[in-house]
């Protein structure tokens, strides 16, 4: 299962990094690193099989269709300690094969800098923010938070907004 | 590394069965089954150890980006004989975990029938495209291969229809 998972991390997943305004903070925006694996509502047993294997995360509907012609379900991890002690482990011992790797590696680095609650400090957040830039197809959606912001549609980000 | 490649498959992997014009052919139009995943270039590298593994197919350089910004490679099956006996036995012996497991089980029945050369015959021919057409996302670009044969960009393709 454990490879099975890497081979389709790999294809399908996604570790990002998301800047989200929010008033409400010390500095006026959220740091929101997020493992991701979207499918189509024919392979929601896939997502169900990798939230139990893990036993953190979970999935939601994505109203969004895109392309697709059936409903997409996420399978999301959102919590800095899971993502710390469940998912970073498991990717650090189970190498990705494509340059995904390397999105993991910053993400990695991102996640850890939390952890050691880093992103509370503006030095600490200006080098969150430098990794996040540098992460793949990140840089347009943080220089655009807004269509970052309408591209999420499900509950968990509109309550961590609100 | 099977399973790896299973859950890579499942994420990126595709198992198509197309139909082209060929005026030169019995009836007009050609059949193509072919396994294929496509990968940037920064992911080349994850491509060649598909390759080596199965030790058929080929890489090749698709000049369209789509929404990317880099090149897009293809590692491709086309011989039915290599998709009847590596391809094909491989995916039968590793199950695939998403909705594309079906996909591939008509993708199967299609060069199973071809191996018998029942695509030489008219009966054959049209369950075979009957199989097709009942493929994910196949029905419509059947049904327009103008289309299709726009999205085949590399050299393969071109040889096969001229």
């Amino acid at each position: 299962m454990a490879s099975w998972i890497v081979g389709f991390t790999d294809g399908e997943g996604c570790f990002t990094v998301s800047v989200i305004r929010n008033a409400t903070t010390r500095f006026g925006k959220q740091i929101f690193p997020e493992f991701v694996i979207t499918q189509g509502a024919k392979s929601l047993a896939a997502l169900r099989k990798i939230e139990k294997f893990f036993g953190c995360g979970s999935i939601v509907c994505n109203k969004r269709y895109d392309n697709h012609h059936e409903p997409l379900y996420r399978y999301c991890v959102r919590s800095v300690d899971d993502l710390a002690h469940i998912i970073i482990p498991f990717f650090s011992a189970h190498a990705l094969q494509t340059a995904k790797r390397n999105d993991f590696a910053v993400f990695a680095k991102v996640v850890a800098m939390m952890q050691r609650k880093q992103h509370l400090t503006e030095k600490g957040r200006e080098t969150i923010l430098q990794l996040a830039g540098s992460m793949n197809r990140k840089k347009q959606r943080m220089q655009n938070p807004q269509r970052l912001y309408a591209e999420m549609s499900d509950t968990h980000y509109r309550m961590s907004d609100s």
